[in-house]
């Protein structure tokens, strides 16, 4: 099937840029020293590919993600780097086979690891993101008290995903360094091997983590292509023409890849060559400058912020230039 | 089965709310006067309501919308309120017995319709907001382009999506007639009977329309519920509390709806009682303020956009208080 065969809006992903920043990241982080995070694709076929290029581990937001990963076989050590109150479908993955470990920051989610059946915990510590995670001082309480309820505390985890994006680099790295300052000296409270921690943004800075849960890389979007890490845009929206306006400066056009296709967080997409003006639910409105589009044309545009664009959509068609190579399911969508 | 019961995030409408939506639009809006527009809620069950609360036609903007209200035994009259330059599928529709319009602007969008076996078109004209529709004044020439095709031109349409929102009151009726003005001209100059246009900010200032294409009216969101219209919020997203940490002034509690839960296009969601800092994919961090919550606690948010929130969930669950009346596929997603 030719790609020009697809309806739109279509996610697609090139195959040569997928393989090539799968490649960069092992090489730099090989084996253990990368845990993927598979929120920012959910898509099982592509964490065959993290497996095989030689990644036992994958970390996870959602049971949901646990369950598909483990289903596809690929359920060898899984971590829930979140909290959940209801451990119960992870008690049944662990009863099924699967190696799950999940975070804890409190007496109750300690207790919900317990009764759900799930028997390995990382503690879960702030290092300056304000979401989750004990306060660094409170870790080995936690841990203590972890243990003393039957749990196998494997060690921390600390996602400094505030620092991802600061510019310029020293200062990112610096940051990092003082965030993970704090991860390690629960560490130490703690006890246990690991120390679970990073992302795309401070894969390099991060070498105090003993492993890095990015995800963005394999994919990537305009906010992670900024920072100028040697990962290429893999995926894009693919989109018709489907009205264009003369006017004032070459007037404005219109592509069906609208805010339903296109995670918004963090602003509107790019279309190479042209200028974005706004979203709707099903439009992106643009001016064309020098495309020389036509109607019934088919352009690409590249998301803002990759993991909720992905979660827009059923499939992912890895493409080869104008050929689509494979479809794969998005199948870790929900909860 | 009780609402605590459900997995969270989930997708509460409120039963009392989202018929009282009903009632009060349909008594302004009787029978025709209203085409509901389905891609506020992309679901076939609350379609339904809508279509025993005597509205026979529904707008739609995708094809995937069309199909599923066909299937549904919902295909009386579609309007698909967008254009295409692939309109087989809706050929397909047709010649299975449903009625379906589609929006034209342009020659090619035309040579489409024709092309897919679609028989009936509407003319879209361009009122303001800068998207789809013909310039007022090329309407008749399109239209008759249209006819000669081969295609019955059943009348106009014209979305002053661009004032929905707008405040005071008055500044948006004001605004409203005057694209309205443009929109009877064009429909002057291209005949038939339907002039299609409005959504549920504009519902009582069209009065040009003779059909209003409200959709957001049914769930509600943030963002409209500050037009002060006699509509409730009947949407929410239900969430557990799955962190909190002491601090200054409170501290931050965070819960587990996120942004790949909540359309983010119009801002965070609302939590009553509390302040929202931020979202992140599977969190809402905020302040917790005077609400008393503890860890496994669970609350309600409203979001700022309901039609890209819906998208997100698989299915809507209909709520009577404290207990869980139906579960509703979210059966329209996608393309």
């Amino acid at each position: 099937m030719q790609v020009d065969e697809l309806p739109t809006p279509a996610l697609l992903v090139e195959r040569s840029a997928l393989r090539a920043n799968l490649d960069t990241m092992s090489a730099a982080l090989p084996g253990e020293r990368l845990r993927p995070h598979v929120k920012a694709h959910k898509c099982t076929s592509l964490a065959r590919w993290q497996r095989d290029n030689g990644h036992p581990g994958f970390t996870c937001a959602t049971i949901r993600e646990a369950e598909a990963l483990a289903a596809a076989g690929l359920g060898g050590d899984l971590l829930l780097a979140n909290e959940v109150l209801d451990a119960s479908r992870l008690g049944r993955l662990v009863a099924g086979g699967a190696r799950v470990t999940v975070a804890v920051d409190s007496r109750e989610t300690i207790a919900a690891a317990v009764t759900g059946g799930v028997r390995e915990v990382l503690i879960d510590v702030d290092v300056g993101l304000p979401r989750c995670g004990c306060p660094p001082e409170k870790a080995g309480e936690l841990a203590d008290l972890a243990r003393r309820s039957g749990l196998e505390v494997r060690g921390v985890m600390g996602y400094e995903g505030h620092l991802m994006l600061v510019q310029p680099a020293e200062d990112r790295a610096r940051m990092t360094r003082e965030a993970m300052a704090l991860l390690t000296g629960a560490a130490a409270r703690v006890g246990g091997d690991v120390i679970s921690a990073g992302g795309t943004g401070t894969y390099r800075d991060n070498t105090w983590a003993t492993e890095i849960q990015a995800g963005s890389y394999a994919l990537m979007d305009t906010a992670y292509t900024a920072l100028g890490h040697p990962f290429e845009q893999a995926v894009w929206l693919l989109g018709t023409v489907i009205s264009m306006s003369p006017g004032d400066n070459g007037g404005h056009a219109v592509v069906d890849v609208g805010l339903k296709a296109l995670g918004m967080d963090h602003g509107p997409p790019t279309i190479p060559g042209a200028q974005v003006w706004f979203c709707s639910d099903e439009h992106t409105t643009f001016a064309p400058g020098e495309l020389g589009l036509r109607v019934g044309d088919r352009i690409r545009l590249a998301p803002a912020h990759v993991d909720p664009t992905v979660v827009l959509h059923e499939a992912i068609y890895l493409v080869d230039g104008d050929r689509v190579a494979e479809r794969w399911p998005v199948d870790m969508r929900g909860w």
